[in-house]
C-alpha cells in the first residue's frame, strides 16, 4: 500500500547531510555537527532539588495547565528579561513554549499563508527555514555581512515584496555566529517599522557571550509602546538544559493570543513539571541562572579557543575565511572555493569527525564550500582529537581536489 | 496597527463557550465541563521517586532526545500495549508525542491537503474538529448510534467521497462515552481496507472501564501484518497525569517517519524528563501503572454513579435522555428538544456550576439541546452539590422554556 502524505510534510526533505549524520549514530565518532550545549555542566542536582519541591507541593504541578504557560515562569522570565536585557512586558504579552523550534512554528502558523514572502538572513537557521516552507512561504535571503543584514539590500528588497515578517538571529547567529551592529539593528527595525512589516528575533544564544561589549536587543531598541513589531523569542535550552524543553515569547498581546490559539490546537501546553522547575531556578537561593551563565561562557570561551587554535595553526586552514566568534556555539568557516562541504563531510566521518555543511543554511545560492563547527558540546580534549581529524580529511581532500 | 493573521489561524474561532468558561476562572464554581483527571489520585510521591531517579544519573536526561521519543519508554509502552491491548509493534512503529492533541496535529500534518475530506463520528471530539479545519479539511460526519458508526451511512459517504482518514474514539468516546460494538469495528475496518482509507483510532480512556466486559482495539483486531491502515494513538494524560504532556501513536514505520518529520519542525522532541519519569513508572518496583489504573476506575465509578444519582432522582431530567456509562469520563446529556444549552450554561454558572453545551462537538447539525457533563475531576461532595446547582438552573431554565 501506498501512503498518500500531504505536499506539506513531503516539501520537508531528509536531507542528504542528516542521513549521512544518522551513520554517525553509536559509533566513536566526534561530533561538532550538533548545536549541544556541554551536559556535563547542565545543573543537574538544582534541578532535581528544583523537581523535589515541585513535586512535594501541590498536585497541580500534574494536572491540565494553562496554554500560555505557567504564570510564575511568565513572571520570572519577564522580570530577568526587564533586567538583563531592558525587555519589558506584562503577562499577556509572554507565552511559555516548547523550546524555540515550537515558537517558530507557532508564528509561522499564526501569520503565513501560502505564497507569503518572508525575508531572512542569508545564510540563516536551517529548521526556521524548513519551518517556513511547510506553511507555504517564499522565503527570500537578504545579502548580508559581518555587521547583520545590508540595508540597501533590504530597502530594495522591500519595493520588490511586501514580507509578513524578517527572521533574524541578530546575536551569535546560527550558522554563522555573527553579532549585528546596533546601526544595523536600527536600520532593521527603522525599515520594518516604516513598512509595518513585522520582526522576528531569535536570541536563543544572546546569553552566551564571553568577550566583546553587548549590543541591545532590537526589541529593547523598540521599546514598550502600542503597536510593537518586534516579536522576542528565546530559551532556556541553551542556558538551563534542552531536555525541559522550554522556551519563551514575548510580542504584542494580540499576537500572543494568536500564537495560543495554535498552540491549543497543537499541544494543549507545554509540559507543567517543567516550567514548574525553571520557575524554582529562577527564584531559588541556592542556584542562580546568572552566575551559571556566566560560568558556561567561561567554559564556551576555552572551548572555542581551543578549536581556534587549530583553524589559526593547522596548515589546511591557510586560505579558509573564518572570524572568532564573541559568543554562542558556533565556528562558520569558508573553506576554497570550489570545494564541496558535503563531499568532505564523508571523508571526515571516516576518519571519524563530523560538522554540518553550510549549503543547506542558505535561502538562495547555497555557498557549498562553507562548514558550521559546533564547539560547546565537546571537551578540550576532545576537541583537539576532533580537529586533528578534520585537519587530515581537509587536506586529503584539498590534495585530492587539487589533483 | 492591524496585524495580519493567516486564514488557517482565524479559521479556529475563540467560541462562545471558551468566553463564558473563562469568566469562571477563579471563581468558586464547581465545574463538570473540563475533561480533568482526579488530581488528589496523581501518583505524585511515585513521580518524584522516578524524577529523582533519574536525575541521579546521567545528564543525557537533560540533553536534546530523539524526536521519536526515548528509547526506553517506546519499548516499556510497546510492551503494555502488547499485554494489555494485544497491539504489537517495533521500534520503528512508535512515536511519543507531547499527548494526544499533538498526535492529532502531527498526524493531519501529515496527511491532509487542503480540501481532502476526514470522516468523523458526529458528535465528536471537539479540538480534533479544530485541528481538522486548521489544515483545511472538509469534515464529513458519519451517522451513529450507541453502538458506533453506522455501516450503511458510512457506506454510502464512502461511495460519494474518498476521505484520507476517519477519526473514531471507539471507547468511551468524547464527548458521547459510547463504547463501540466489536462488529461495528469490524465492519469500519473491513470497509476502511476495501477502500484504501486509513482509520486514527484515539483511545485515551479505553483504560478507564469500570464495568462490561473488554472490547478489542481496531487495531488490535487489524492485526499486525504489513500495510495497517490502523492509526492508534493513546496518551498517559487520563492514566498518570497530563502535566506530563506524553502520549504515543503506533502506525506503519512509514507514517510514524512522516510524523516524525513534521515534529521535528514543530518542537525538535517531547520533554525528555517527562519521558524518562514514565519509563521509570513502567517498570517500577514499586509502583505498578495497571493497579492504579484499577484504582482509578474504582473511583470514577463511584463518581459517575453519584451523578447518576441525579440524573435519574432529580426530577427535570425526567425528559432528558443519556445512558450509563462503562467507562471514561463523561455523561452525554440529551435535554428536551428546543432547549439551548449554551443558554443554559449562562444561566448554570450563575447558580456556580460550569459544563460543556455539545453543539461545538458536532461536525454537522448540531444538536443544541445536548451538554457534556465530567464526573472524573470532582469529588463526590462535591459532585452532589454541583448537580444540585445544575439541577436548579434547568428547572428555571424549562420554567422559562415552558412559560
Amino acid at each position: 500500500m501506498q501512503y498518500s502524505f500531504s505536499s506539506r510534510i513531503q516539501s520537508i526533505e531528509s536531507s542528504a547531510v542528516r542521513d549521512i549524520l544518522k551513520l554517525t549514530q553509536g559509533q566513536s565518532i566526534i561530533s561538532f555537527a550538533g548545536g549541544l550545549p556541554a551536559e556535563e555542566w547542565f545543573p543537574i542536582e538544582h534541578i532535581r532539588e528544583a523537581s523535589d519541591r515541585v513535586l512535594s507541593q501541590a498536585p497541580q504541578a500534574l494536572q491540565y495547565g494553562l496554554t500560555e504557560g505557567v504564570v510564575s515562569l511568565r513572571e520570572g522570565v519577564l522580570e530577568r528579561l526587564s533586567r538583563v536585557r531592558g525587555i519589558h512586558g506584562s503577562l499577556d504579552d509572554i507565552m511559555i513554549t516548547s523550546g524555540s523550534q515550537q515558537t517558530l512554528d507557532l508564528f509561522a502558523k499564526a501569520v503565513i499563508n501560502p505564497g507569503d514572502v518572508v525575508f531572512v538572513e542569508d545564510p540563516t537557521y536551517l529548521a526556521c527555514l524548513q519551518v517556513l516552507r511547510l506553511y507555504g512561504a517564499d522565503v527570500i535571503g537578504v545579502a548580508s555581512d559581518d555587521q547583520g543584514m545590508i540595508p540597501e539590500d533590504l530597502e530594495q528588497k522591500l519595493k520588490q515584496h511586501r514580507p509578513k515578517f524578517v527572521y533574524v538571529v541578530p546575536t551569535f547567529g546560527n550558522p554563522s555566529g555573527r553579532v549585528w551592529s546596533v546601526e544595523r539593528r536600527q536600520a532593521l527595525l527603522d525599515q520594518c517599522k516604516a513598512n509595518h512589516v513585522l520582526i522576528l528575533e531569535d536570541d536563543p544564544y544572546g546569553d552566551l557571550r564571553f568577550s566583546g561589549e553587548a549590543v541591545p536587543n532590537i526589541a529593547k531598541l523598540e521599546g514598550k509602546g502600542e503597536d510593537r513589531i518586534v516579536i522576542y523569542t528565546s530559551t532556556f535550552s541553551k542556558t538551563v538544559a534542552p531536555g525541559l524543553r522550554t522556551g519563551y515569547v514575548v510580542a504584542d498581546k494580540r499576537i500572543i493570543a494568536m500564537m495560543a490559539r495554535g498552540k491549543q490546537a497543537c499541544d494543549l501546553h507545554s509540559s507543567v513539571l517543567d516550567q514548574l522547575i525553571l520557575s524554582e531556578l529562577l527564584v531559588s537561593e541556592t542556584f542562580s541562572i546568572d552566575k551559571h551563565i556566566e560560568k558556561l561562557s567561561h567554559i564556551y570561551r576555552e572551548r572555542m579557543e581551543t578549536m581556534a587554535g587549530h583553524l589559526q595553526e593547522d596548515r589546511c586552514y591557510k586560505e579558509a575565511k573564518w572570524s572568532m566568534p564573541q559568543g554562542g556555539m558556533f565556528f562558520w568557516v569558508e573553506l576554497p572555493e570550489g570545494l564541496d562541504a558535503e563531499a568532505l563531510l564523508k571523508c571526515s566521518v571516516q576518519k571519524g569527525v563530523a560538522f554540518v555543511p553550510g549549503a543547506p543554511f542558505f535561502a538562495q545560492k547555497p555557498k557549498r564550500n562553507t562548514m558550521r563547527l559546533n564547539y560547546s558540546f565537546a571537551e578540550p580534549t576532545i576537541i583537539h582529537e576532533g580537529m586533528n581529524r578534520l585537519s587530515e580529511a581537509v587536506e586529503e581532500f584539498l590534495g585530492r581536489y587539487a589533483g
